[in-house]
């Protein structure tokens, strides 16, 4: 496997096997605001996960459908309306989208995922959508991830996209590429807003599931941008067998790589973000204990204003910690804190330090440690436990106010 | 018992049986910045609860030790300096406060409270308070409730009191005087940052107890300005008995009016803000329910920022209450959400009604309520549940993130 590598805004064409098209339907201002994928593989796979918000939207509940056979056959992409309770006209509307936009690539309506991003709590403008995807027949089919990035960007300031190649069974190479939006309304419960990866790989439904949700499961699940938990989460895999075979183990890294690479993405484009924060915890009971305490302090508004002014207040991190006042293992005499490479706790700087502290956190990538020392690992006798997470997110600014203060608007 | 009254700053006395004194260490660059109070009165019952957080400080580490008899005779407050995460010596410079500070005003130390409010990390500067403490025994104890106040706040921008009076058994009047403090890292658990009631009432320590104890729950508890718990959380109720007896009935009443006055000062003060906002949740399961489907709503930066703007994107409560997806009994096309008098779901509005959803956002008091109608109440047959919960909080605004940005520099 490749590093995964960010080509700017150069073209990152889809593996062999998709072929795609953005086009504007007139949702947004300027700029397209529509896409349809479809896999033409010789065998499509494909896995999806979802929000778990009690307020999934229409698009939300019939991919979930759409997806249980493990073998999708494309997807559709609607940006700047979430169409997210909108009752059951909002439900007869994306069973409208979904029909038009399969008849235009001929494949069956319970073959295409849905995706829909945008305002909650307005119906589509259905006469705009008719129209565009009633033109789509004729229209050509050669969009690239960045054209499908861009098309679904609702306050990110770039598209997203990564890449990487992963080595087949047959000792070839096979690709996976992703594209993801997103930077408010993120702390994805099974997914972030939207991702999509592509592959070439020729695998089982039943084994890309597993391998794209143990990525999801480290990357996507990891990621904060302001605790909010959108009604839209959607993450979807795609395989088309054009390729050769690949190795599940080989499969699962180049997925995490690329999820990883779009997660570290969305979460330095925060809306208004200027850092990207990163939060390991080590030391822990298990993995779900690590993952509490590191969302406590990445989530935790005193803790991102400090570092967005670099500010050296690390007790902040202390009382974030304190916060997870069920997890009674955890013995603030054993918590040890870094940032960087600068203990704070229990080391307890002086004005030096502090000093020192202030220029760490003026670095565009702030990562804050905490080892928690609890007691009875399973490990060595007497030993501390070896849970842990890392988790990732960005700082508070007056930014994230102006954009979220005026959207609809 | 009388309404609440907020004097602005008009001199507040203390109840009966009360003396106190606020000074200067000069722990901050000019005002008071410690206060001692003593209840000489002939029948001294207390009442306190405290953070939960695992990093607790000192003083709340010693005042639940001297809180535990309810029978506590004062209380010393520092401010400026939390006295958190400082490791032994910390614990050591709060004993010595306390001792310092009972030997001044003649009580032993295991009688007095301590609470200590300010930046974390950091150790007391013991030299000036030796000093201060000292001088104590030669002080006059004439302050008021607003000069405690005073002395106490941190990013406070005004002293917080709230007073009542209660008719007593007998047949003539109590008093009930509160004080509080604590505009950020503000979501209680058991009590705010520091809030103490002051009352001549006779009253038994575990009806004093149980009278303050319901008073929280439904105040200081349901408050949040930032989802952030503070390691120093102190809420203390002294009683004289330089009073006639109280009724336990009307002691929690007045206990409750003045709890919640203050609860509001201090939503309303919330750093950074221009609004205080209201959630009231009805509808649910039980009172638990309707806490965190309310809390949910309250905590969303995406709906404070929404309130902030006056932006009518309504969707964002939808959003908010759709993360609250372990309680799979609420059912999303059996929720109605409305702003002031509007209903916005599902009523679906219109232009017309944006507009006056703009207008109502724009009032410096914005309450949400919510209607969960969870099936399955206890009363009717077929009928709804009724648990509620009202929380309190405020806008997100650009002026928290630079309160927070800079704060120890």
């Amino acid at each position: 496997m490749t590093p995964p590598t960010q080509p700017a805004h150069d073209p990152v064409p889809l593996p062999p096997g998709f072929r795609a098209h953005a086009g504007s339907a007139g949702l947004r201002e300027r700029g397209d605001d529509v896409f349809v994928v479809v896999n033409d593989g010789p065998s499509p796979a494909s896995s999806a996960v979802f929000t778990r918000s009690l307020f999934a939207g229409p698009s939300v509940v019939l991919s979930r459908e759409n997806a249980a056979g493990g073998t999708a056959r494309g997807v559709v992409v609607v940006a700047k309306n979430a169409n997210v309770a909108t009752g059951e006209q909002g439900m007869a509307d994306a069973r409208e989208v979904l029909e038009r936009a399969a008849g235009a690539v001929d494949v069956a309506p319970g073959e295409l995922l849905i995706a829909s991003t945008g305002v909650i709590g307005r119906r589509y403008p259905m006469d705009k959508l008719r129209a565009h995807l009633d033109g789509l027949a004729g229209a050509t089919f050669d969009a690239d991830a960045v054209a499908l990035a861009t098309a679904m960007m609702t306050t990110d300031t770039h598209p997203k996209t990564a890449r990487v190649e992963v080595t087949t069974t047959t000792g070839g190479a096979a690709q996976v590429v992703g594209i993801a939006k997103g930077v408010g309304m993120i702390e994805p419960d099974m997914a972030t807003m939207i991702a999509v990866l592509f592959t070439d790989a020729a695998v089982e439904p039943g084994v890309l599931d597993s391998a794209f949700r143990a990525a999801v499961d480290e990357t996507f699940n990891c990621l904060s941008v302001d605790t909010d938990t959108s009604t839209s989460d959607t993450a979807i895999a795609l395989a088309s067998g054009a390729g050769d075979p690949v190795g599940e183990v080989e499969l699962r890294e180049a997925f995490e790589a690329v999820c990883l690479d779009l997660t570290r993405q969305l979460a330095r484009d925060g809306e208004g973000a200027t850092k990207l924060l990163t939060v390991e915890v080590t030391g822990a009971r298990d993995r779900a204990q690590a993952k509490r305490v590191a969302k406590a302090i990445l989530n935790s508004p005193l803790v991102k204003t400090a570092v967005h002014g670099a500010d050296p207040n690390w007790g902040r991190v202390a009382m974030a910690i304190g916060k997870c006042h069920d997890d009674t293992d955890i013995n603030p005499e054993r918590v040890r804190i870094v940032f960087g490479d600068l203990e704070t706790y229990p080391a307890f700087p002086g004005e030096a330090e502090l000093e020192r502290l202030t220029e760490i956190m003026r670095a565009e990538e702030v990562t804050i440690s905490v080892d928690l020392g609890v007691e009875g690992g399973s490990g060595v006798e007497g030993g501390a436990a070896d849970g842990s997470c890392t988790v990732y997110g960005c700082d508070l600014t007056r930014e994230y106010i102006s954009i979220n203060a005026d959207y609809t608007t």
